[in-house]
């Protein structure tokens, strides 16, 4: 029987507000089934504070019960799709989650969560990417790096982030002694999750991704691994001492991190043992999955925009300022992963649509097929695409958008295709950063929402980078990445792949129509991508003559004051009326 | 009977698509009636040219027709609403119109529009102020002034306009010298329509404008009246020819134009023999009927905004940069008259309402009052208000919009709040503008459209201002102010009066409530004021390090070129389908 000798690999993606499943063959890519479970808790998977809009958790416990769920899916439905399917075909398991989230464990890598006295302590749950509530903490060891160690910032883009790893520790350590104390160590969400279905959840035994570490907690093999102790106790004794019981090892996900256990094998209708891959951060399987590889760079275009691109470990590289990380392994083994990124592309256009012109008024479709009849500049508007700030290559998140060239008669569509343009011309930026420290880029995969929906930015994108734009043939980069991982640690002998590089030639592709730059367009594309460079030196670098610098971030400090002043006022009515 | 003692004045006030009338109260100012008819012309009484949207001209049979229209009206109403009013008591007639509106006249005065070889012909009509087929012919007249006469251009901003008299004259000479040289000469609207009616059409008597040979044509007494012969020569032989049969002698509107003919008294319902003033444009009487004197500041804000005041004209004045004119008699007599203003105002908030937002999402009311709730700086946003270019204090159209500050939650009724902050700010710099040159402003009088229909525009102007927002007493400052032209004509011993003084003293006033300023909230917009003005000379100014002041330049270069390629793709298809 044909179906025999087929093998399939499952990969896991755990998002934002759901886990999807998929299930791939691994010898052609082909997917034969997905599945998507929502997370149950909160709000779309998310606890929130009603009284800090910075705060943003998650249940560990819904990652459990959201892949037990959602592999029964998948598999149900590989049965469906696939005659002669059977679960016992499925060679390895990779997973790739969000991060930096990182989850407080106990002495056997239990989350907190799971201990009745913390269950419902939102600090005693995992850390979302996307919790700012570190903030300060995050410019205090940005502070103390700058001094002290500048080489630990010179991988992250000169900015240590609110969002990552020892940010969220320390200001835990600082609001919540209780659970940091009650902490053995914390792990990421994308070590976790590996590890308590191969039964190595035991701190000593469990596997760290290269990936998380080294994007998120400033690991890096020319120092030794993890910032030195002395550092961290600098910024809290008692950091220093968790030092001792995090990691000096890290895995890329070419490595087992484990092989299924039974009792998971069971829950999820899998074969016991097989082996499940080390854990990587969703962009950087998910640009696997792309096909990502020296000269081919990558883009998830979503509601923001991860890029991705790999440099051989065995060549030089500059430290490129403003990358959000340069991780040896964090994308493919033996490559530096190079990963930079838009704080907001996608949500800029979902803005202007849902809240200024009103979805009745102008929808995505109207406005674009109205925008695709303009020529480029034609509308005299030129915009700054930092309505969320600038993650690469200015790394400021005090920055705001700028829309320029208003007249009477601007329209709607306009202003959407400045905006769309706004945001090529910040892709631009970023490639442009890596051209210049030597990074080679020959084509440009896109994946993600917007690369697969919105044909007109891939054209856009095309004209004003002057590359051609390929579309990755897979929707689901990252579940089929992490599905290329499952492939690679079954190894050859088992049916899947002894490399990634061998697994990415089989199993993925790009989509046959791509996009190419139109010379007429790009030329003028030209002349006004050197004004949006303008303006973005003007308010965004102190290095331009610094006038304007200060700018928007004056406008920013006042609100913050009138804000809080609202807030203040606001509260002493309410309390009057009490 | 009392009301035998009574005595009314006449205004009208020729306006772009209609003509208003109003009987006012000698006495007391009270405006018994009023009446407004549309001019029956074109589109909304303005002559098009489908192929040339700079074109916008009069039919000068427009004003006769709808003015008999109106003035029946207005007096028949007069009749219904005050008991005992006779059109008798109409004492004396003031005229205010448009401008720059001229139009060609033949020998004895009457319109070439009028001759039925012309009567069809664009180039024979009245050329209405907002007409901009001129402007290279003002590009020319403004360099050749550069150079040659720099005084010429110091009492009008530094810039000759392409609306004005001479470039719309040369213009005419250039396309159409068929009706250049049936032209005996060129009046002004204002000038032409206190002449008919009182018979003095032949250009030897008719009495011209102060206001309109001032602000519009160079007329000053400094360098003996209308610009040299040679000058205009140089710019064409037959201007210079035309210029002996233009003028050399101007009046105040406190003059006498002349008086009404019998003809004209019975198509109008009048009594013959009355008094006419002397023309004036409309805002420059509609800042008399507001009650403009030293230290008060009229705004006229409406789609675009008109700031008009005074200054003694024995006390030492500079040349204002930036002003759209001084000149001396042309508000009061006795007084320089001071003109600025902004090129858009009402019609940004328009703009953003109907064009972006879409009505049914936020109407002008809706927005209004979500933007009355924020607090100054709230929103961190800040706009420069040049969608239509910058009339005062930087003269320059090929400015455009900028909006500075949105992030992911920007909401519209916070750009609308930024917009009315723009335009105040720009208010700010006008006022400012002429305080730097030592004209006092001790309190600024509104009027207008939005001043009198949107409370919180003036609340805002206010605060940012940091003075007491004052509203004219009379909804049509201009028709009155026409009204105390004709009062003062008729003069204290035909129950008027004397001077525009007194007649202003009895006459008008503002409304009781007014609009002060909140100190918290001035010093917030004191704070804001000071990036405004960054922007403002950054992106407006050559002197500003001037790195940025090409950027809106560039850009309307690059639309303009692109609009061009445009027209001719789709001039070529238009070609290939005959």
């Amino acid at each position: 029987m044909r179906s025999k000798t087929r093998a399939y690999s499952l990969g896991l993606d755990f998002g934002t507000n759901s886990v999807r499943a998929l299930v791939v063959d691994v010898a052609s890519g082909q997917e034969i089934s997905t599945a998507v479970v929502n997370y149950p808790s909160g709000q779309a998977g998310i606890l929130l504070d009603p009284k800090d809009p910075n705060l943003a958790r998650q249940n560990p416990a819904d990652y459990l019960e959201s892949m037990v769920k959602v592999v029964r899916q998948v598999l149900s439905r590989a049965k469906k799709s696939r005659k002669g399917f059977s679960p016992e075909q499925v060679i390895g398991i990779g997973l790739d989650t969000t991060g930096s989230t990182p989850l407080p464990v106990d002495e056997n890598g239990l989350p907190l969560a799971f201990h009745q006295e913390f269950k419902k302590n939102l600090n005693a749950q995992a850390w979302l990417w996307k919790d700012h509530t570190a903030f300060a903490e995050a410019q205090e060891i940005t502070a103390l790096a700058a001094r002290e160690h500048p080489e630990y910032l010179a991988k992250c883009g000169g900015v240590y982030s609110s969002e990552w790893f020892f940010s969220k520790i320390l200001h835990c350590r600082r609001v919540d002694p209780e659970v940091f104390e009650a902490a053995y160590t914390w792990v990421e969400c994308a070590d976790f999750l590996p590890a308590i279905i191969t039964g190595n959840l035991a701190p000593s035994k469990m596997k760290r991704s290269r990936c998380a570490a080294g994007h998120k907690a400033m690991f890096n093999r020319d120092w030794g691994g993890l910032p030195a102790r002395d550092f961290l106790s600098r910024l809290d004794p008692r950091l220093g001492e968790l030092r001792d019981r995090l990691y000096d090892q890290t895995n890329t996900s070419d490595q087992v991190a484990g092989y299924l256990t039974r009792s998971w094998a069971k829950m999820l209708g899998l074969k016991p043992g097989i082996p499940v891959a080390v854990g990587a951060f969703d962009a950087h399987l998910g640009a696997v999955g792309a096909g990502v590889a020296p000269g081919k760079f990558v883009k998830i275009i979503g509601t923001s925009t991860c890029d991705i691109c790999v440099w051989p470990n065995d060549q030089p590289l500059a430290d490129i300022p403003g990358l959000c990380g340069i991780v040896d392994g964090s994308v493919l083994p033996g490559y530096y992963g190079l990963e930079a990124g838009q704080s907001a592309v996608g949500d800029i256009f979902n803005w202007f649509v849902n809240y200024i012109v009103g979805p009745k008024k102008g929808s995505h479709e109207e406005l674009t097929r109205k925008a695709a009849a303009l020529l480029p500049g034609e509308s005299g508007l030129l915009a700054l695409d930092w309505n969320n700030g600038n993650r690469t290559i200015l790394v400021d998140q005090r920055l705001t958008g700028l829309l320029l060239g208003q007249t009477l008669h601007t329209r709607p569509e306009e202003i959407y295709l400045a905006l769309i343009e706004g945001t090529a011309f910040g892709a631009l930026t970023i490639i442009k950063r890596f051209q210049e420290y030597g990074v080679e880029i020959k084509e440009v995969i896109n994946c993600g929402g917007i690369a697969e929906k919105n044909p007109l930015v891939m054209q856009i994108y095309a004209d004003i980078f002057g590359l051609e734009m390929k579309v990755a043939r897979s929707s689901q980069t990252c579940a089929l990445g992490s599905a290329m991982a499952g492939a690679v640690v079954a190894g050859k002998a088992a049916g899947g792949y002894d490399r990634f590089e061998e697994a990415q030639a089989a199993m993925c592709g790009v989509k046959p129509e791509s996009f190419k730059p139109r010379p007429e367009h790009h030329r003028v594309y030209q002349d006004l991508y050197r004004l949006y460079r303008e303006l973005h030196d003007a308010f965004g670098t102190r290095t331009w003559n610094g006038h304007l610098y200060h700018l928007m971030k004056d406008l920013l400090d006042i609100r913050d004051r009138q804000l809080d002043k609202a807030r203040k006022v606001a509260k002493s009515r309410t309390g009057n009326k009490k």
